[in-house]
C-alpha cells in the first residue's frame, strides 16, 4: 500500500466555489453512515471538521454504493472524488466519490460513543482516551492547549527569555514541604523533581538573565481533588535585575496575549465549546494579603487571622468579591507573610514579616505563585534553617549565591489550571491527555 | 532597594552614534578591572556582551574612582552614566559613570576562571555550572540551543503539528530492550518513561493527526560515553495518513529550517564558537541498509552481515564515505531489517524481512530514528510476541488499534545530539545545563 495522496485536503480546507473539477482526497473516520435506500450519506471526520460523502444509487457504481452502505462506524477511510457545492452539508460542499479505500476497519461496539449524544463518565473517557479524543469537545480542548503553549513561548521569546531544561531526576528534596516520588537511580536514591525553582535560580547566577521552562513536575501528594494531579506541566520563568512587580507585569501581559491569540487563531474550537472568551483587562487588580483576609472576614463564613494561608473556600470568597467589584476574573494577592511563603521569597527591607511575593488568582483558583527571590547567600542560608530545613542539602544551590548572584524574580504558572480556567473546565483531568493521579497510572 | 531602572539596555543594544546624552544603566558582572593609576577600566559583562566603563581619575569623583578600583571580579553591579563613542572598546562605546551600585559581592578566589584563558576539566565546569555559564563559549551554546528549540517548534506548528505531552510516569516498560528507572508510585511500582512512542501513536487513533512533543526521556543504561545521558530531551513527531518517506521529508526540511534560523538569528553566538555554519542541502542522501553495510565491508575494517546492527565504528566509516562523496554531513539509512528494529516498525508488504524504517545520520553519529508504524492490530500483536514481549502488558496501547487506527509514521530526534553535531561539540554534557549520568546527580 502506498500512502501517497491518501489526503489532498483537510475537510475545512476546501472552497467549493473555487475547486472546480479537481480531484480531491479526504481521509479520516467514518463518523456516520445514513442509508436512505436510493441515496447514502457517509460523514467523514478529520481533525479539523466533517465532510459529507454523497452516493446516489442510480448515478454511481453499484459495488461502490454497496461498499459505502456497509462501512462500520469509526473505521478509517480515504475518499477520492469531486466536490459539489451543497449549502446544507458541513463546510458547504459534498464529495461525490470515485473511490473509497478502507484503511483500517473498526471493531464494534465501540467502548465509547463519539457523537457526543451519549454522555460518559470521566473515568470511562480516560480509559478510552483514543476514542474520547475523537469527540469534538475533547478535540477542541487539546487544539486550544496547543495554541496556549505556542502563544506562551512566542510571548516569552519575544521578551528575551531563553528556553531551558532542568533535570527531573534530583538528589535532594528541593523546596521542602512537599512529598516526593523516590527513584532508584542506579545504586542511589533520588527523587522526581517537584519544580525547576532551584535550577532556574542557579541560571540567574550563570548570567542567563531571563529564562523559561515548560515541563513536567511531580508531587507525591495523596490529594484527590478536581484541580490537583501528581504529574503536571509547569510554566516557569526567572529574570534578573527585576523585582516582583516587573514579573507580575510580564505575567499579566502574557495572559492577555495568550487569550488574544486563542480568540484569533482557534475560534472554531472555542465555538465547539460554546465559549465567548473575553480578554482579561490589564493591569490586574492587586490586593494585599491583608486586604484579602479582610474581605474573607467581612463575608463572615470564615475567620482568618494574619499568618493563615487561604483555604479553597476563602479563595472563592475573594474571587467572587473581586468579580462583583470589577467584572474581572484575574487578580493578584501580594505582600504575603514571609513565614507562609517558601524560604527563597525576599522579605521587605523595612517590614521583614512581609515578603515581596504574589499569587496570581483566577476567580475560581490560584494559578501562579511568584516573588522577588533572596539573592544574598547569608540571608538565604538563615531562611532555610528557619524553615527547619538543612542548609547542607542545599549546597549545590547555595554555592551559586556566593560568587555574584544578581537580584532576580520569577514565577511558576500551572499550565493545566491556566487552560481549565480559560475554558471553564471543571476537572483538571479533562485538560491532560493521560492524567496521573493516586489511582490512575494507565493509559 | 528598588530594582527599578537597574538596567535600561543590554550592552549590545546601545548605538553610540544615536544615544546622545541620555542616561543609560547597564547591569551585569565585573568581568575585569584594569587599574592603570590615572585611569581605571571596569569591563561589565551581561548575557549579550561586554561594555567598558571608563573612569579618569582627574575628571571623576574620587570616592567613585576608588570604589571602582576595588571591585572584586564577578561581583554584580549596575552602572549609570552617559555614553561616549570609542572605537577601540567593545560595541564601539565607553560608559562614563555617575554611579556604580554594588548589588552582590563575589567571594574570591572563584571556583573557575570565567575569561576562557584558563582551560578547565568538564567535571569542574559542571560542578560549578553557575560560573561556567558566564564563559562566552558556554553562554553561546545555550543561546543557540534556545534558537534551535524555537525554530523546531515554529516549523512543526507551521506544518500543522499540535504540541502534546505524554506522561513520564508509566506502569509498564514501553518498548522493551531498555533498562528503566523504577519509581515508587504510592503503593505501586512504576517506571520513568523511555520515550513518548506508544502515547503519540495512541494520539493518532484519537484523530490528532499530527503531533509533536519535546520533553525528557529516561534510560537506565550504564553507558559512560560522550554521547549518551540517562536523562535527555527528545523531539518526537507522529503523523497520520503519511508514510516513512513523508516524515523523512519533514525531518530534513526541519533540519534545513533550523540551521537557517540559527545562522540568521544568533550569528554572534556562532562567531564566539568560531563556527561557519553551512545549511545542509536537501533532500538528504538515502542509503539502503544493504548499501550501508557494503560500504563498511568494502573499507575492510569490519565484516558485517545482513541483520547486524551498525557499530559506532561502522557509523563513522559510512559517515566519512558519504562526506567524501557528497560534501554533506547528513544522510538517511533506510530499509532496515525488520528484526533489528522495534516491534512497531511496518514491514514492507512484498519483502517483510525489510521494514519501512530509517535512521537519520550525521557524519559522526545517529541523530534520529523513525518508521512507518504498524497500524493493524493483529500484525502488531504478533510482532510484540515475536520479540519476546508479553502483549498483555501492552493492552492500554493495543486497544487503540482495534477501533480505527489510521496508517501513520513518525520519528524521534535527540535534541542534544542535534545541537552537538551542529556545533561540533565533542561531549553531550556540554549541551545540557545539568546533565545526568551514572555518576552525576548534582547540581
Amino acid at each position: 500500500m502506498s500512502l501517497a495522496n491518501l489526503r489532498t485536503h483537510y475537510t475545512t480546507q476546501i472552497d467549493p466555489g473555487k475547486i472546480g473539477d479537481d480531484k480531491v482526497a479526504l481521509a479520516g473516520w467514518v463518523h456516520e453512515v445514513r442509508d436512505l435506500g436510493g441515496i447514502c450519506f457517509v460523514v467523514l471526520r478529520d481533525r479539523q471538521g466533517r465532510a459529507q460523502v454523497t452516493l446516489v444509487k442510480k448515478k454511481i457504481d453499484r459495488e461502490l454504493f454497496n461498499f459505502a452502505r456497509k462501512l462500520i462506524r469509526e473505521s478509517v477511510i480515504s475518499v477520492r472524488g469531486i466536490i459539489k457545492p451543497e449549502e446544507k452539508a458541513p463546510n458547504g460542499y459534498e464529495l461525490i466519490p470515485d473511490e473509497i479505500e478502507l484503511l483500517n476497519e473498526a471493531e464494534s461496539p465501540l467502548p465509547l460513543d463519539t457523537t457526543g449524544k451519549v454522555d460518559a463518565e470521566l473515568d470511562t473517557r480516560l480509559d478510552s482516551r483514543f476514542i474520547d479524543l475523537r469527540r469534538s469537545r475533547t478535540n477542541a480542548i487539546f487544539r486550544i492547549r496547543h495554541e496556549v503553549l505556542h502563544a506562551v513561548r512566542n510571548y516569552l521569546a519575544k521578551e528575551g527569555f531563553l528556553e531551558t531544561s532542568s533535570p527531573k531526576v534530583v538528589a535532594t528534596a528541593t523546596e521542602g514541604g512537599t512529598a516526593l516520588f523516590p527513584i532508584t537511580y542506579f545504586d542511589r536514591e533520588a527523587f522526581l523533581n517537584q519544580s525547576p525553582q532551584l535550577f532556574k535560580q542557579i541560571l540567574m547566577s550563570g548570567g542567563m538573565d531571563r529564562v523559561f521552562e515548560i515541563g513536567p513536575i511531580f508531587r507525591a501528594e495523596e490529594h484527590d481533588t478536581r484541580r490537583h494531579l501528581n504529574e503536571a506541566t509547569s510554566i516557569d520563568i526567572e529574570a534578573s535585575f527585576v523585582d516582583h512587580f516587573d514579573v507580575m507585569e510580564i505575567l499579566e501581559n502574557m495572559v492577555e496575549y495568550v487569550y488574544t491569540r486563542v480568540i484569533e487563531n482557534v475560534p472554531d474550537a472555542l465555538e465547539v465549546l460554546g465559549i465567548e472568551l473575553k480578554v482579561p483587562k490589564t493591569p490586574f487588580l492587586k490586593l494585599t494579603y491583608q486586604e484579602a483576609i479582610e474581605i474573607v472576614n467581612s463575608h463572615g463564613e470564615e475567620e482568618l487571622k494574619w499568618g493563615d494561608d487561604l483555604s479553597t473556600l476563602s479563595e472563592h470568597t475573594i474571587g467572587e468579591h473581586v468579580f462583583q467589584e470589577t467584572g474581572e476574573e484575574h487578580y493578584f494577592i501580594i505582600d504575603w507573610p514571609t513565614e507562609i511563603k517558601p524560604f527563597y521569597a525576599m522579605p521587605y527591607e523595612e517590614k521583614p514579616e512581609f515578603s515581596k511575593s504574589f499569587d496570581m488568582m483566577h476567580r475560581t483558583m490560584e494559578l501562579s505563585s511568584g516573588a522577588q527571590r533572596i539573592h544574598f547567600p547569608e540571608m538565604l542560608k538563615n531562611r532555610i534553617a528557619d524553615q527547619g530545613l538543612d542548609p547542607e542539602g542545599f549546597d549545590f544551590y547555595l554555592r551559586a549565591f556566593s560568587y555574584g548572584m544578581p537580584p532576580h524574580s520569577g514565577w511558576g504558572l500551572g499550565c493545566e489550571r491556566f487552560v481549565m480556567t480559560m475554558l471553564g473546565v471543571e476537572n483538571i483531568r479533562d485538560v491532560v491527555l493521560f492524567p496521573r493521579d493516586r489511582r490512575r497510572l494507565s493509559p
